[in-house]
């Protein structure tokens, strides 16, 4: 059988049964030949809630760290997805955003279809997740009862560092960042920063403005504090939004189009898809003006608005020209 | 007797038995004269504190739904407004607050006057509230028994979702809405968004910005990533702002002035109510130029910064052109 | 013995038995006669961890409010810093970090040399400060028994209000408050506010936006909403930020540049150090263009972007002017 992903978790019911959250510890991505072949032997494609006793031999033979989800008291989730369709259950949502935030995927890889049907709206409490219909009643009982009962968060998407807390990374205000994120090692996600599911700091990064859903920050580029990146839910239409490397997104900035490499956008300049730029060329010789959309993906590119004429300019970024003189320099 | 607002709940005392907090899981608006008269025969105007045993027959027959209440192990409160007078205690300020989350008074519609004397400021921590005098000792005595003790805000008013969630609503993080925010179904409220006491999402709303207190946003319409309301607590002044049905206000852009229906400021532009604004006709040509708070409450505005010239610009919303074109091409 | 700062406190160890976390409940900062020679008589300089037997007279005679550290069940922190030279242990970074939050030393008056160094990123959880190598058998130990365990940062800097609510101050979000941080009495950080280490608002002032590392924000001075202030660390360079009193950073603003006495910048807009800032005097007149870093410092400035021109300028500060004329009416 060929397995796409594979996983076994602890899931969270309502009081109707319905599943409502899940917890996979060790979610497995393309396993190689010998789990292939356990887990086929084992599991049918699909979701399956099965008794901890059932998987005993399965866990203890090929995923002996994560034992521990013997011991529990509720079935287990199995979910094997034998290829990446769209999502049919709520564990597999599940399991979807956790592949993006264990770094098994990337964003914009995954097949993310039915995903908002597939997982309800769901009060994330310091008693866990609760059915939002069940949430009055339980807010009243532990008031009196003199028990603490936070909501944190009515959502269909919880947080992710509650799954997992991924290596090298650093984040300031775990409320800010959703399962689904994926973080890379070297990033660090400051209080303004945040991070939708399906979007990416590959790390390393200083993030202190918003990644929209779609959105990837490359390697080396710091976006400013309260940034913004359109996402195609959030007002950028069919533009999908990436940020290259080594690029910097002033603080309140924002952009509307992909950037190459070695990109900045000045501090409060919000460079929109139809925002008309005049292009700069090295002698600051102008040398035309287009939509900004012509200027998607492109490098070396530094965005300003000419504080005396009010213009939005494109130049060849100077950070580049030093970083190319530098270079010279050591021929 | 008349009854403008009536409820029963569980107050927070602190060790000098001053209130500092008070749930109401069932406040009551203009009640029907039943339930009116019930409560005229049982209550007096103001605000009370009684033994749960004095409330009992008046709960079972009337609030069923909170008869846990009859459980607590300490006085309840009871409060009874005849009218909508000045606020005049702690209890009586927090059912202020409860009624217009519950949705069942709108922002600007209440007398809050005397709201910020009558409520302290007071530690919400994991072990609730507790008096800003008193933390430093439980701190200290958690730390050493080993318990966790996490201070979440410090503030006069608490966050809504550990008193109501009001039903179809999705709030990313809970942190950023404070009791009294009048949030309707179909809201969401993401990381960046935030929601004041007697402020309002009439829902469905995107909310990504901050919505100031006094302020209102209509029916589908959409704030961006941290774009700004002006309030009149926050630099507005004497303008109320609202904002109506089918507007977008981008990312990372504000208003100083009342928006009609179907208006849109771009993102990254901030529309002060003395920003000079060039009025712009549907064929293009210049026709005025006017402060902006003389197109308060106008409806189809699209405001823009010229890229080109950094002019400030207010257009027919060509959403509101397409809009009308579809409507006539249904004729 | 020359005692430049003391405190005694509870330390957190991770399994290895390395610090990963340190309260100190009182500290002391260059301490009276009497106090510096009974802690030189008892204690070394640099870091001990002491059973808390050892150290009961001392806290007895000297810090009695502490006491309840002698209840502990391992070992106390014991800092003694003879002079301020750079951060030597975990202990000694979390003492300097104290002393700023305890209003004992204003930022960028104490060594922080090697603070980065010696503070572990560490997950903030629920049941306190875990390593975060074992963070995830933790989190699947809690999954598994029922028990909620939430991660609320994974970070080098701990949240102040779990070690010290310095009085008169109000927090809306304590997440956005770094252990760290001046806040003076009459200080509000609302949720889009955010402290980072080493930065002040001195009070009273309203925060709604970002204090940035190395940043001091003056009496009576207002950030509005999202406001941003360039950080040494977050793309300021060598300019070092601060506001003086009397000032409003309008929603959305940002500075580069320090600021003197009642300045305003209007909403949206950001200066930064290179901007070219048109010169306006009292009566309107140009009197010359200057790059920002020029007025570094200076008072009564007024920062706008002209609405039609998309000019910057810089205006004497009507307010400034208001007041001058209110202080004469009274001579």
């Amino acid at each position: 059988m060929s397995v796409f992903a594979f996983a076994l978790g602890l899931p969270t019911l309502d009081q109707q049964g319905a599943c409502i959250d899940c917890f996979f510890p060790a979610p497995v991505k393309a396993p190689e030949a010998d789990l292939a072949a356990a887990i086929g032997a084992q599991f049918q494609a699909g979701t399956a809630m099965l008794a901890p006793e059932a998987v005993r031999g399965f866990v203890l033979a090929q995923q002996p760290d994560i034992a521990p989800l013997l011991e529990a008291d509720r079935p287990l989730a199995a979910v094997l997805l034998a290829a990446d369709a769209p999502v049919a259950s709520t564990p597999e949502a599940f399991l979807k955003l956790h592949l993006l935030s264990h770094r098994l995927m990337l964003p914009n890889t995954l097949n993310l279809d039915g995903i908002f049907a597939h997982l309800p709206t769901v009060a994330w409490t310091t008693a866990g997740a609760v059915a939002v219909e069940e949430l009055a009643a339980k807010q009243l009982r532990a008031r009196i009862e003199g028990r603490h009962f936070a909501v944190l968060a009515v959502d269909k998407f919880p947080k992710m560092a509650d799954y997992i807390v991924p290596s090298g990374v650093r984040l300031a205000d775990s409320n800010r960042i959703r399962l689904g994120a994926y973080l890379g090692a070297g990033t660090t996600v400051m209080a303004a920063g945040a991070v939708n599911f399906n979007a990416a700091a590959l790390g390393p990064n200083m993030v202190e403005g918003r990644i929209s859903q779609g959105v990837i920050l490359g390697e080396d580029s710091d976006l400013g504090g309260a940034a913004s990146t359109m996402g195609t839910l959030s007002g950028g239409g069919e533009i999908k939004i990436s940020i290259g490397r080594q690029c910097l997104i002033g603080a309140n900035a924002g952009t509307g189009i992909p950037l190459g490499d070695r990109c900045t956008i000045e501090a409060g300049l919000y460079v929109t898809a139809s925002t008309k730029v005049a292009l700069i060329d090295e002698r600051g010789k102008r040398t035309g003006t287009v939509k900004a959309r012509e200027l998607a993906n492109r490098c070396d590119l530094l965005f300003i608005r000419h504080s005396a004429t009010g213009e939005v300019q494109c130049r060849v970024n100077p950070r580049a020209i030093a970083l190319n003189e530098q270079l010279h320099a050591h021929n």
